[in-house]
């Protein structure tokens, strides 16, 4: 049986890339055609000379119009918000194709949160057919889904340690703080002073902090639908001098009455059967646990006799946190195991 | 006027290092000896290559037991704790030399809260009778004392945000968060896996975390003092792959009715006529501004309607941390302006 | 039909890590043990938290004396040089094991180098029995062989791009000059000096220049098997503030008469059928182009009209450079094509 | 008597923000202008915000049309090649000024030799007129020169080892290849893919190899001017990834006849009575040794029984390599010592 063909959107910044990585060893899936509209006729490889020598390297961009005309069974779509809801509509329309999206467009039910933080929504109808594409907790909805819409990568580092924790009604809802810290590549390709060497080697920072980075309103509405009331969490983005990784200090209330047994079991529970998120219980990962991997780990602190409940989690921002994740996704909704090529 | 003769105790780790480098540069002062039972008889530039052709360069270690026939104006001693308390002694004995204390000794006054943490106390009668060096904070008790416990890293880029406000009493003392990112310097020279360029290079990790660190008690007796009554931070450490710098994030609740602008004039006041802090106001810092200086530079964010406070400060944890604060405690001893020699 | 089963001897360094890594995906072999003399009874999740989860994360260590009792097809030795000789001995005895030896022991044939720069030869006779496992260079003798000696980190990078032109008497045998640069992981895992995070970040060093590394003489060797005279290169390994990666900067003299389209058509012939080596003719690679790959890339400059010619190769130290020569060199030993489960 | 005033052109990337960091310290000079176009009226505080509470911190950018109206005794330009050779013709005219040129515009004194890398020469005659202003070789000169061109980072630490062998002609002409090695920060301040951070990050590259670097021209004309005939060397810059430190390899062919003794006393001789150069003699630098410095430290090694001489130097390409060389060379133009507010 032949293997089931695959699109991508704009496979030039870093999470197009590292979809191509992924699919290059990917048992089941082969890349048909990848899109660009600035590099039209160019190969991959002209463009990324590390792949020379590879099987993607050989493939042309081609321009979206053409894209239309193949058949294929799945779409990664990579392009900037706004133009991803735009340009792949025509995908969803064919009605036979599983799209991916891996830009904000997709990612919240309720299309007024999304204005609030980025634009008017090109599509929003569409927000509420689209699934949130967190590979764990909506795998039965992804396996049917043909519109996904992929999570950010720091909402990804957070939603996992919490939601079994809300789902079980363990903790204070109020004044949970998700204190993050990201690698550089989470700023994108486009050369800019926040992504200059010069600027961010040797140095720490603190940005868009308070209520302000727009993944804000993906961690709460996932929250608020686990919860089933509003929660709202204080946000605070690092950039840390290195390629890969976010690490989330998150900072929580267990509720009066529980124990740390009972936090230990919910969480050892919600993940026994997933291979691609592992708890470590009370010892801690650092990012280069995951680097490379399609992995969540996470560990928790008992603080204060119980006063406090810090987590701990790590990803690769590009893998779990976007390109592996969406491949995940894609894995579930043409039916094969979640964790299929994945590491 | 001849310059003050200056000796280090113990110069051959990182604090020791950075205080040579100070020290050749200020212009009042003159290092007269520094101390190595290992390496007594080597010149510091055999022992450290990049002195060669610096005044420095070409003294000589010499033990201990010689450095006390010396008649110096200023010791500072860069030994390890327990170590430090020991071989102090001698000197504060001698009555006229001011003693400047990079370990953690001296920073507490009560020696029951410094035993908990590292060890029975040498010398517990001491405690009462040292100053904490906390520059800004301590101005008038340092010019009168000969017996200075130099903050460490950590405190420092808490306390300078959080002691004014405390002061005031504009915000609560319960549930105070600090979340601080320290770069691997301050892991100290002797190599082990922590320090291992591998192991530490494109990852972050926390570590400590909870009730863990050290450095918490001397945190907590500040704050209490200042706050005069108990005070208990939660405080996360973290290490960042980079060499020098520490970023403190640090989440406060300001009390009911207190207004952003109160907060902002209450830090900008409080540090108006220092050199050595610079308040920011709503703009944040990253550690590369502070790199090489003996500054602290933090800014703040109001949140959620000022349900939070957001503080952000950076310092270089091994001046401003570590040596160029005991020379700034050293200069005020000594009667000269705090920032004499400093950048 | 099952997968064949290997173990590794000492997996607790770098190289081994990284093999097991490699080995978690192989299609066709699966890891029996791993030997520890330190870690008996532990797993190898509880000495390394990152491979909770994963299939070898449960695989307990057992001792040298236990791992001789199993049937094995393949064994990897990561022990240091001269434990190694020592050790694996048995392991060639019962001959029907294929043992890939990533220690220096069996690199050189002429057991008189390998005393001048490491110590006596625990095994000399073995020397000349096996074979070096410069994989696309001695393809037909690794797959007879049962005992391999696979390359170093910096002669694998320096032996692929020149090999080709001295086979074809391209190039003047004197005055070649490889002026190296390695990634810290090539240090090895054991904390010193050298590798303290503090030490090597934002710097960049020589080392043992001039006839001093130990990797010089193996070079050297290999150079003149294939020249059929005496080759004495010129080696400078510098050491740069990153994790992996060799850049090795190569200055040769084309014989007088050879063109550069001669050059070019030689090396493009020379690996054309290697899935594991890319010449990129006259464009240049990068360290990250194979950071986490098996291949080698490189190029080529034509300078001063033809006087000079530079080569610039560059390999991942801890795959190319170590284990993943190692495991293609197992693929080969064992009748499978030398890619299998490399990438 | 007052600080002599200085002007700083184009002050806004890494040399001219280097250059006020040096400033700020000196003991003699005060920087009275710093202009900017696109930043007129803005203070350099709020442009660069680690400046707040610094003396330049307050300074208001000026147009150089204002810049001229004023009377200083130094003048730097930080601008770009050609427009600073256009911009500085009016301070050059005024008599009595100081220009140090950090752009490449008159550091060759054959403007043919310019316009091969750069562009049409827009000052041609003020080439000879101007001195090459590598500090330690041209003093005399540079003390009563009102125009000097500053030399470039990869030339500063290639030429002070190898000046004093030709000046005393042991070694040969022919064959000499420096193999160097830069921080991206001489990649200058404006994001581009070279610059980005996770192009960089982990990675290592070699760049403009064979003829094509821009600095090949200014290396090769000083030392044929001290050879007094042709010398052409093999230049191979490398992208390091870290913020500062060049270190250049380099390797040469001591005459017949010439001892290690010989070169071990020329190059100790010639740098004996210079502060800013530090000759290790076989003992090797690296380029963590002179960061934050304007020091040059180099080494030697005699390899092969003396068929070939290597030496390794290092400097901070900002510092010794740009701001402060030119600070360096403004001192004694302006009749102070070299060394006058460096380190």
């Amino acid at each position: 049986m032949g293997k089931k063909q695959i699109g991508i959107l704009g496979a030039t910044g870093y999470t197009g890339l590292e979809l191509l990585k992924l699919l290059e060893v990917h048992p089941n899936f082969e890349v048909d055609f990848v899109t660009s509209e600035r590099y039209v006729g160019s190969t991959l490889q002209e463009m990324f000379p590390f792949l020379a020598g590879r099987k993607t390297g050989t493939l042309q961009f081609i321009p979206l119009s053409e894209a239309l005309t193949r058949n294929v069974s799945g779409v990664f779509s990579c392009l900037p918000h706004k133009t991803a809801a735009e340009k792949i509509i025509p995908f969803i329309d064919k009605g036979e194709t599983v799209v991916v999206d891996l830009s904000a467009d997709f990612r919240m039910r309720n299309p007024e949160i999304y204005e609030r933080h980025y634009c008017k929504h090109p599509k929003p109808d569409l927000c509420q057919t689209a699934t949130y594409g967190l590979s764990e907790h909506y795998e039965t909805e992804i396996s049917k889904s043909k519109l996904i819409g992929n999570p950010g990568c720091y909402p990804t580092s957070i939603l996992i340690p919490l939601i079994p924790l809300i789902k079980k009604d363990l903790i204070e809802l109020n004044g949970i703080i998700s204190d993050s810290k990201s690698g550089v590549s989470g700023a994108g390709k486009t050369p800019s002073p926040v992504t200059h060497f010069v600027e961010t080697n040797e140095s720490f920072a603190a940005y868009a902090i308070g209520d302000e980075h727009r993944h804000l309103s993906e961690i709460n509405e996932q929250l608020s639908l686990f919860a089933k009331q509003d929660v709202s969490v204080l946000f605070t983005p690092h950039l840390v001098p290195m390629t890969r990784g976010i690490l989330s200090t998150i900072y929580v209330t267990p509720k009066i009455g529980v124990t740390k047994e009972t936090i230990l079991q919910t969480l050892s529970a919600a993940y026994e059967k997933e291979s691609m998120v592992e708890f470590l219980a009370e010892s801690l990962p650092k990012t280069s646990f995951v680097s490379g991997t399609n992995r969540c780990m996470f560990g928790m602190k008992w603080a204060n006799n119980g006063k406090n409940l810090i987590l701990v989690s790590v990803i690769d921002n590009l893998i779990k946190g976007a390109s592996g994740q969406a491949l995940q996704n894609m894995n579930i909704a043409l039916g094969l195991p979640g964790n299929t090529g994945l590491y």
